[in-house]
């Protein structure tokens, strides 16, 4: 698998990932009905590096990585990763995030942070800490789930 | 003191508020080197609303509230809130924070999150707490303090 940056050629195979991981509105705190141009203006924004894992020519995965915070804490960085259905269970999630870890200590920032794991997504929680994050938050109710309800979202942070 | 929506005519006096808080770089994450149109585009973006604190006709404080996630998460709102040094200590930013508990729950929030509170800005942590606020989340190492070092920040969180 390669992981390389995002490039304008990689627009369709992004967007077929990322839309329906949206539309679901399971596992992001994004708009379902958003449309493209505005899933695009948001995973792809200036302030964000995107990537995509590649593998015999498809596009499997994306991810983005931004910094957290300005000012005072500019020195923790926020990454969001999402795996095209077809390919979920392939350890495509754990790559990416372990490459986003090495690209994050290239820039030299000095942790991770997510803000915003639904607690429901248990897979994404234990594959978290299996990659050395540890749950340093818990927000009450802060995430409507179309099945589930209101259920919590933890905030996920490692040193780097 | 009268609070009210911030209007183009308070610019001056908001400048005169937020632009000291910035450059000091103590509570707030955000980069102490912006210019003044940067602040403002912060300040009173469009996905927030802006309110001032009045009193003999002097601006005394300012906040904003905004919906603090989109989707499953725009039940939970978020609000920043700055007090003029010639103001502070008289009540102005409790007076704020009631307020903006009011705006809130008119406008159906379910809960009020503070996403990155400066662990080293104890009279904010007291006054939050005193106002029902608990800690839902603690960030290490989070900011940079440019006299204390590397500090926690707070998550911070009220149902409403």
């Amino acid at each position: 698998m390669l992981i390389r940056r995002a490039e304008a050629g990689d627009a369709q195979a992004i967007a077929a990932i990322i839309m329906p991981t949206i539309r679901a509105g399971t596992t992001y705190a994004l708009d379902p009905e958003m449309n493209e141009a505005e899933a695009f203006a948001y995973w792809m924004s200036e302030d964000k590096q995107t990537f995509v894992a590649v593998e015999n020519g498809a596009v499997l995965g994306t991810y983005y990585l931004r910094r957290n915070q300005d000012g005072g804490g500019a020195h923790v960085c926020n990454c969001g990763y999402m795996t095209g259905a077809a390919a979920v269970g392939k350890g495509v999630a754990r790559a990416m995030c372990a490459h986003s870890l090495d690209v994050a200590r290239a820039a030299g920032y000095r942790a991770m942070q997510f803000n915003f794991v639904v607690s429901t997504n248990e897979r994404a929680v234990r594959l978290w800490q299996a990659l050395g994050f540890s749950i340093v938050g818990q927000l009450p109710g802060a995430f409507r789930h179309p099945e589930a309800g209101f259920v919590d979202a933890l905030v996920m942070h490692r040193a780097l």
